[in-house]
């Protein structure tokens, strides 16, 4: 989408609102937004009034108070928990800021289609940040599947929620998503570096008797008849001990073998690392955003989260042991 | 959408071909055919041999068989289960068919997706049939509501699947769609009707033991802050004994209540009945599917499998008593 009016300011760098200042913020957008030093970080929404380690910028209780007090801001990104994603960036667009939006974009994909719809609407960048594409090995997986037939791939995505969610108690209550809250990372991937598209074939979904999303997945997806793509599974477990595994592994129809380790950060090609870069996905995001914008385009994806809905829409549902922290 | 080829041949009527032969095709697609005269219905597809009913036209055991033996045929209408739907779609849209698709459209939104993105790339009609939107009634409701606010609507689609789907195994089979099958009815004339998008806010979901789709639906649904919709709340049963209900009822802020029963085909304005048209929504379909082909143009709606898609994935799942025949 190409949008008719430039996005950066004449003057200056653009001024950005970060909106949520939760660990995402602190541990990763905060510090890639100084590293990068393509905006200028204006002010912050907190809406507990805490604002230790922004460096002294403004701090507001909402967004709203935020857009009527800067009026002159330049963009928000918007790093709250999913449920309130989409009334804020619906909120900001129509204020006429371009937005960057955590991972999941919204709750729901209805959410999604209208903020897409609104996007288009405003004429304002939006760029749905899928934050594990970043990273370059996930980019350089890409360009060697462009034009390969892919014979299998097996995603395995488990960790340890007591480890990485320690009593976050939403994420097992109805919309948090359990387990898909890291699989949808390795779906961002897999739809990004894949040469066709999958689809949801079947899926098995197991929810504690206590909670209410799933705390184990395993999907099937498949190509159309006749794409250069095979078999792709996905095994997603929140309640991994001993090591953590964030891999995915691609066997091309030739026998060569593409490993994406650790999250999406490393690349090992039939067997010998190929690429293993420090975690620089944010400073990407944000460069991503500033190009957006000068651009004056937007980008904006659902498919990620597309697989997760078809996975509950096509999945068994299956009642397993109760959860306790 | 506006393609850039017309649509429709230069002389004699358009030819059609009809693939899958069950009971919707031979109950109202058929007979819609014949009835509008729009269309020369050229050969049938049933897996089984059976072409009964369909007047003597050529049948074929598969789409792709068809397609060989019939090159110049210009339309398909696909009445397959939705498993099927997509492939189906798409090998007809690169064979340079324009198509009609039963609802759902496709079993899964990344399907859907594709769909859309295929249609567009082949320059060919794309028609997504949700048929309860045809009904005249749902028409006059669109437009009533245009300019009202909308305080609120309850959605009541209770039935006796023993009654309308005997034996059918499949409904209840992961994928299949279990109480939205029907319940995607209602969702496609809520699309249709109201001034304001909106999105599912919670869902209560009932799977019997031994069955792995929802039995029973309970919906609660919301406009943006400041749409003029108000709360929107479904209830889908399939254990319905005694009166079936296929019901939506409509209070709008000025005090007045439309009242859409009997799946949309009569229209109730404050009590008193202001539309009770016969069943034509697949004459309707047709006319429309024409009348597309004509403009080169398309329609495709995605937002009732959406708003499943998202009853699924934000709902909490229940296991309730096993269901039996």
């Amino acid at each position: 989408m190409t949008l008719p009016t430039p996005g950066l300011p004449t003057t200056g760098l653009p001024t950005l609102g970060l909106v949520g200042l939760g660990k995402i913020a602190r541990d990763q957008h905060i510090p890639a937004i100084a590293a990068t030093g393509l905006f200028e970080l204006a002010a912050v929404v907190s809406p507990d009034g805490d604002s230790a380690g922004t460096g002294g910028v403004p701090c507001f209780r909402s967004q709203a108070e935020m857009l009527a007090a800067l009026p002159g801001l330049d963009a928000m990104a918007i790093c709250t928990p999913p449920a309130v994603r989409h009334g804020l960036t619906v909120e900001a667009l129509r204020a006429g800021k371009h937005v960057l939006i955590e991972k999941p974009p919204a709750a729901t994909l209805s959410e999604m289609q209208d903020i897409a719809a609104q996007a288009q609407a405003a004429r304002r960048t939006l760029l749905t940040a899928w934050h594990s594409r970043f990273n370059p090995a996930v980019e350089e997986a890409r360009q060697r599947l462009a034009d390969a037939t892919v014979r299998s791939v097996a995603i395995t995505w488990k960790e340890d929620v007591r480890r990485w969610h320690p009593g976050q108690d939403w994420i097992f209550a109805a919309g948090g998503f359990g387990v898909f809250d890291p699989g949808i990372n390795a779906l961002s991937i897999l739809t990004a570096v894949l040469p066709a598209p999958v689809f949801v074939r079947s899926a098995e979904l197991h929810v504690p008797a206590n909670r209410d999303t799933p705390i184990r997945a395993m999907l099937e997806m498949r190509a159309a008849p006749g794409a250069p793509v095979g078999v792709v599974t996905a095994d997603f477990d929140f309640l991994q001990q001993g090591e953590q595994t964030w891999s995915i592994a691609i066997e091309t129809a030739d026998g060569s073998r593409l490993d994406l380790t650790h999250g999406g950060t490393r690349l090992i090609v039939d067997g010998v690392p190929a690429m293993a870069e420090p975690d620089s996905e944010y400073q990407r995001i944000y460069r991503h955003f500033h190009r957006l914008m000068l651009d004056g385009a937007s980008d904006i994806d659902a498919r990620p989260l597309h697989l997760v809905a078809d996975a509950c829409l096509v999945g068994r549902w299956r009642t397993t042991d109760a959860f306790h922290w």
